[in-house]
């Protein structure tokens, strides 16, 4: 038995909150036929089966007369964690497990084994209480592991059903971030389609927020690991503030949006925020947003402040459309020529700038001459430039630094310029989740267990209204294919689940626009401490910004 | 007004938990003359007026009769931030405003601004009762800031007799860690030599944990600051055990000594923890630490487990004996032959190489192409080797990575290696305090007062019996020269307060090795989350491992 901390021990006896519409028997009310958010006719076709299927909504049912156990069918279930780490995961697991058991107790549930390649490679095991018990309110994905194996061929699928044959599995439920998702219901229509009898559940994981849309209000995760971001954030921001004397460059991890350091940012009040889709709306290249900091920095200078926040989101480089393009030609130069990477360094610098075209050429010899190599040098398996291998917070920050100097030269930067820096995200994506993710999360499993119930396929797990209390939130389900639209991926056109950016005109950005000239010249900073569990109701159960604002009014 | 935190706002009306013998009026049992711990010569004659003073003892008076305020003589302080900083500063000022206020409602309380500079500079401003409720129980020193400036020369202390007389100021708190208290003492000697009228009383500051002795049983913010490091440590571990691809090289600040590193350990059960005091006195290479975390990962390998975590104590560099006699020789070497910081890459190399002696150009060598260019190029503005900018993190990793690679082409390693790296510091020195550094904090300035109001000077404040509840600890005072030695430092010998190294006989480390081998084969991780101040009295209220393990049967 492994040793636990004295927090585990008695955050394990926390009841999460279910809405009151889970209490007891339910009962799936079906909306309207729905449609998929766009390219409908290409969705329909590709989803002949699981296109079109109505909202569910659950209700209590007062009416239905308790059925013995012994006459109930028996439901298995198998579970698979898809993906990044997410606080909460286990509590969706130990909240479909005891739906699961609600509905009948002779229902198992098996977890697949280090996320999708568990079930195509037949590794398993039974979760039985004993297990669920030792992982409630518990973060990580430990339980059973996680792994980026994508399901997405057929003979993944035919694999996968002989041990859901053999283990008389009625259904797969799949927790993962739009891509797991969007597979989910890859599979539950090829199983539809063959009239396997076997269903798919999705539900929607991910901290970095970019799987939401109108019927889906949060990824679980985000909420606990913002705030685990915000808690050291805020520590950093406490220590410039009384040591006066450092600039803290902080990337945040999320690279295919900026909601986690948007959140972090409205829970922090940090002088500088980078937000990348801005960043791509307004066509700014990485020297405009250096000369915009290194303004920050003179401008809090002038008033004597030699010291300030800057929150960078880890996708910023693939934002910038300059970038963009310079990484697209790299690609395809050092494609073409692989004798580049064998030249001495400034030879090969000199090659690069000499055939890159004009506007790609003068980006390149802008970057540090340290990044411009790392661009130009190290690829990944498939060949291509390793974006995410540049540490944009020291990229900044050198960039600043010399920008800085010229300005001092001309009189216009009149201070010190000092900067420390910080990579936050494996800090926070196995934090214990936070009330709201332990609800949410507990809700989403238990909800999914009566999903599978009522014979749905190829929907997402779906809890509402989650800036209310718990008590209120709306369970249901939607399909999948209702969120979906064909992008443009890796050269093919794929029906995906449409990714959420931050939405420029939407409030949780608009009210960071508001305030941030304020953030930058005054200091503003919010302390938001560490998660509190057991503390006063408003200390223990807010939710994220981000929702609180979006939700606001609704 | 800033905007606070929900936290911070149910946080503010905590009430810190004094020991009993605080509660009213008190008097000072005094204990029997005392002796520096070495050197009692040297030391005497060194502070002929603050030598030799004996223990004090706070007890409950009964028997004074309450003077009228009136009658009493007004006592104004000035208080000083020195240093890094350590989570609980706010709370020793506004333990010492409580105490000090309780004596007589018209005594004041000055603070100097951005450190010991502030006296000096005669920058300062009255604390009042509306500041001081502002900072309750927070974390950060930016109530009055903090700063570096040394207090050493008497043209310094003259110049801070000169405000001192001006707002007939009684007693100079000094918050900070050895070198401030060991300065907080040369001045309180000095006023007493020169029969100013002015006491100096110290308040040992420092996450670190290097300061402590027999009497002052443990720094404050140490707690809290290890605290919030085990959390994210924690985090950490919970994703790697997730994910069970990655092995995490964790840094952590100190560079004193391997307090933090151990008690994290203690806190976490981590695959591998440095301890520097363990690599000095076994005279152990860089070389020998690569090999031996290459053969943790190789094991664990072998069981099929690609993944861990190990903690490494920022201050590493400078206890390997070996790096030590290095940069000591690279230092001489830079300083006459200027003319190498201008050679060409490979030329620095080959010349520094051909140019040391051979022990030293062997470990040059052995170290990765940029490490070794950092050591011979970065200098600080003294000319020296710039320990502190070495990356250990990424050095050791790399050099691991070698050393298996190599470990590979002989068998003896198979499995994969990938790395991520931290670094935690800024995070933790100003986290709110945990309840144990809060009420620690409270009752050291209060005490602090009192030592004020009885005539002591040149002595610490107090508390002990730290693994008892708070109700039963015991408050006094202990002569600063009790502590000290005589050290070399900077070439010269000068007396200080004892640095307290990680004991390699006592019981915390003690305890880590009986366990290290366990942890670095299995996986054995605990998760501690995060500081909790409203739940369980056994969640909110433990105590460090060190003082837990050091104070056992006690």
């Amino acid at each position: 038995m492994t040793k636990k901390s004295v927090l585990q021990q008695a955050r394990a006896a926390y009841q999460p909150k279910l809405p009151s519409a889970l209490w007891g028997a339910v009962k799936a009310v079906k909306g309207a036929a729905t449609e998929s958010v766009a390219d409908q006719e290409e969705i329909k076709k590709l989803f002949p089966n699981t296109y079109g299927l109505p909202e569910l909504r659950f209700e209590k049912d007062n009416e239905v007369a308790k059925k013995k156990s012994a006459d109930k069918e028996v439901i298995n279930i198998g579970v698979i964690l898809s993906g990044g780490q997410a606080p909460g995961g286990h509590n969706v697991i130990s909240g479909l497990y005891d739906g699961l058991k609600s509905l009948n107790k002779a229902n198992r549930l098996y977890g697949f084994l280090m996320g999708p390649g568990g079930l195509v490679d037949h590794n398993y095991m039974e979760l039985t209480g004993d297990i669920i018990d030792q992982y409630r309110n518990t973060g990580g994905f430990d339980i059973i592991g996680s792994g980026r194996t994508k399901l997405e061929t057929p003979d993944q699928f035919e694999k996968g059903l002989e041990i859901i044959k053999e283990l008389n599995i009625r259904a797969v439920v799949i927790i993962g971030g739009d891509d797991s998702n969007t597979n989910a219901c890859v599979l539950a229509e090829y199983y539809k389609a063959k009239n396997a009898g076997v269903q798919v559940i999705g539900c929607p994981k991910t901290i970095d927020g970019d799987l939401k849309n109108d019927w889906i209000e949060t990824s679980f995760g985000f909420d606990t690991a913002c705030k685990v971001y915000s808690e050291v954030i805020g520590n950093i921001q406490r220590d410039t503030n009384s040591a006066k004397k450092y600039w803290h460059f902080i990337k945040l991890m999320g690279r295919s949006a900026s909601h986690i350091a948007l959140e972090c940012a409205l829970q922090t009040q940090p002088n500088y925020c980078i937000i990348s889709e801005e960043v791509e709306a307004k066509n700014k290249t990485l020297n405009d947003i250096v000369a915009e900091i290194a303004q920050v920095v003179a401008d809090r200078a002038a008033d004597g402040n030699n010291f300030g926040t800057i929150l960078i989101p880890e996708g910023l480089i693939e934002f910038i459309p300059a970038m963009k393009k310079l990484i697209a030609e790299l690609n395809d130069m050092l494609a073409a020529h692989p004798e580049i990477k064998d030249m001495e360094a400034d030879e090969q610098r000199q090659y690069v700038i000499d055939h890159l075209n004009a506007e790609n050429a003068e980006a390149f010899a802008s970057l540090p001459v340290a990044v411009a190599r790392q661009l130009s040098l190290d690829r990944d398996p498939h060949g291509n430039v390793q974006v995410s291998l540049i540490e944009t917070e020291k990229l900044l920050s050198e960039m600043v630094d010399k920008k800085l100097a010229a300005m001092k030269e001309e009189g216009k930067f009149v201070g010190k310029f000092a900067a420390q820096h910080h990579f936050f995200g494996y800090e926070g994506r196995c934090a214990d989740p936070s009330n709201f993710d332990a609800d949410y999360c507990y809700a989403l499993g238990y909800n999914a267990a009566q999903l599978v119930n009522c014979g749905a396929t190829g929907y997402m797990s779906s809890i509402r209204n989650l800036s209310k209390p718990s008590i209120q939130w709306i369970a249901g389900g939607i399909p999948i294919t209702m969120m979906m639209n064909i992008e443009r991926r890796h050269g093919e056109n794929k029906p995906v689940i449409r990714k959420a950016l931050v939405d420029l005109e939407g409030k949780p950005y608009q009210e960071f626009l508001k305030n941030r000239a304020k953030w930058a010249k005054e200091t503003c900073y919010v302390y938001p401490g560490p998660i509190q569990y057991f503390g006063p109701d408003e200390v223990c159960n807010q939710t994220s910004r981000t929702l609180y604002y979006e939700q606001k009014g609704k």
